[in-house]
């Protein structure tokens, strides 16, 4: 009998297969089956050898599964998927919609509970490192500015938006965080800035036949919320140029939290991700904190959890003592 | 009646005085002594009104203090106090030799636990928030390496060592990271780099009368432990200069996890400290983690901790819904 975390993927698309990727970096756990809502015979695994189930059938396997980790999206699949298998399952999920986390919190806290299970609900980047990164330099440096800023990397809902401007065959929208806005808030000054200050987007479109270069680009930079409040660059490229230059998923940013202690010390905190991967990423966190999900639900710490709530050695496959001893 | 959490400080150096000015950033604690092996009447508080003590009572003011910080040295203050004051106080200390903490674990465990008290030990930034960040780091990027730079700062340890070489009235050492070697540790090549590549000591030394300086820059640069090992730079100056440019306490530096995940895409995780003041900073983080330990200790949860023992949340004086809401 084999003492490893037997882990549950729920979807199967870029997240559902970094996990699976995650997975086979960590010896101390292993991938029991992956749940889907299309034709199993239709997923192609990277696991040699593990079962594709139809997620219809995941009450089946409730003794099989230690923690399910949940790999659909935040806007219509985690806010149905994560309280029904919350109620089966242990879960881990990244749902990302900042807004509607306290909502989200309560329904996985409610459907968690009964069946005495433990639902880590928000997990990875934003929110999770860069929350805790928000939440260390708050508690530390209590006068002070936390400064929150994204990219290099590609936006998918600003990419979706590109895609939906009429004469845009296809695109792929950059976040790009300013120097010099950083450069501001690391340097104890404490600037408000503004959204043109902190960011620009720069844009790479492919455009559609007979489609006017010009009036593509003026609808993209005057588009509300997703572009006017910015500095936003538009260059137009082939379809080849977008596939071989474009086709990465490259993300990270900066957390920085500038504060002042006694008589006026300037003290700066800063956390920075450069990320070649953002789905590998986001999965690598969502699978460390599966390994605390089950270890926090074998001492009875059940319900809905964020990352504020998981102690950092509860992470590691380490022991408490060699973490104190080769870490600490 | 007040629902602060009541503070104590025991000793009052640069440590003592930083936590008395972080407690006054923190409405939610009160400073309600300091404790002292020299004569009360000798100590200065920058709290107004607060009552100075000799710790030889200590023992009388069990009723009144909800976390005792200990601001004693690691060398011989903290192996001895910590364990009779973890006997009668929840603590939180910065012990930071990092080859006894197992040895010091042990020790205020056992003191701790036989009263009830909550024990916090190797609390600040190294050990403490670096560790931490080293823990994140291995746990979410299983296959990578971790490098951790020192600097640019003071180190006491080798400023000391300065001022004991014949010839030397007085000295600074700041311990600095090379631009170069941070570069590696980004760049997801993952080299092996040595001590002399990773960090430069530079000394600002004032010479005693007569003394000869050619003789005094190779009793420094060749000696064994210290500088043997590193590129280290010698640089005299008059005393006036010593005071007015080298009597600050900066200090800072940088861990930084290179890893891989998938199919050899490389992620970067950094942390960094840019600290106007060492003491305060680490200070701030004492205060912070006093609130986890009365927080910890009220659930019962008793004996000796680290840093990668305590959830996040427990950190802030906000409550987990706020936190949720605020900065998840």
């Amino acid at each position: 009998m084999s003492d490893k975390i037997r882990i549950g993927i729920v979807g199967h698309g870029n997240l559902g297969l970094g996990v699976e990727k995650s997975i086979a970096q960590n010896p101390d756990m292993k991938l029991v089956g992956i749940f889907t809502r299309r034709n199993p015979s239709d997923i192609k695994p990277f696991t040699a050898g593990v079962p594709v189930h139809a997620l219809a059938d995941v009450e089946n396997f409730r003794k099989d599964v230690d923690v399910m980790i949940l790999c659909g999206g935040s806007k219509s699949d985690l806010p149905e998927q994560g309280p029904a298998l919350a109620a089966l399952f242990n879960t881990v999920d990244s749902f990302d919609t900042h807004a509607k986390i306290p909502e989200y919190f309560a329904a996985m806290d409610r459907a968690a509970k009964p069946g005495a299970h433990t639902a880590m609900i928000a997990i990875g980047w934003d929110p999770g490192l860069f929350s805790i990164n928000r939440l260390y330099g708050e508690a530390v440096l209590p006068e002070g500015e936390t400064y929150s800023f994204w990219g290099p990397g590609v936006s998918q809902g600003h990419s979706d938006a590109i895609r939906r401007v009429p004469g845009v065959k296809s695109g792929v929208q950059y976040t790009v965080p300013l120097e010099k806005a950083m450069e501001l808030a690391r340097n104890g000054s404490r600037p408000k800035l503004t959204t043109r200050e902190k960011h620009r987007r720069d844009c790479y479109v492919v455009l559609a036949e007979a489609a006017d270069a010009a009036e593509v680009k003026q609808a993209i930079v005057t588009m509300p919320d997703y572009f006017s409040d910015y500095d936003t660059e538009v260059n137009f490229i082939t379809e080849d140029e977008l596939k071989s230059k474009h086709s990465a998923m490259p993300h990270g940013g900066f957390v920085i939290r500038s504060g002042a202690t006694g008589t006026n010390n300037t003290q700066t905190v800063e956390f920075r991700l450069a990320l070649g991967s953002n789905p590998e990423f986001t999965s690598s966190v969502l699978v460390a904190y599966a390994r605390a999900a089950i270890r926090m639900n074998r001492v009875g710490d059940i319900g809905a959890k964020t990352a504020f709530d998981v102690a950092p050695g509860l992470l590691s496959p380490k022991s408490a003592a060699d973490l104190r001893k080769e870490l600490l």
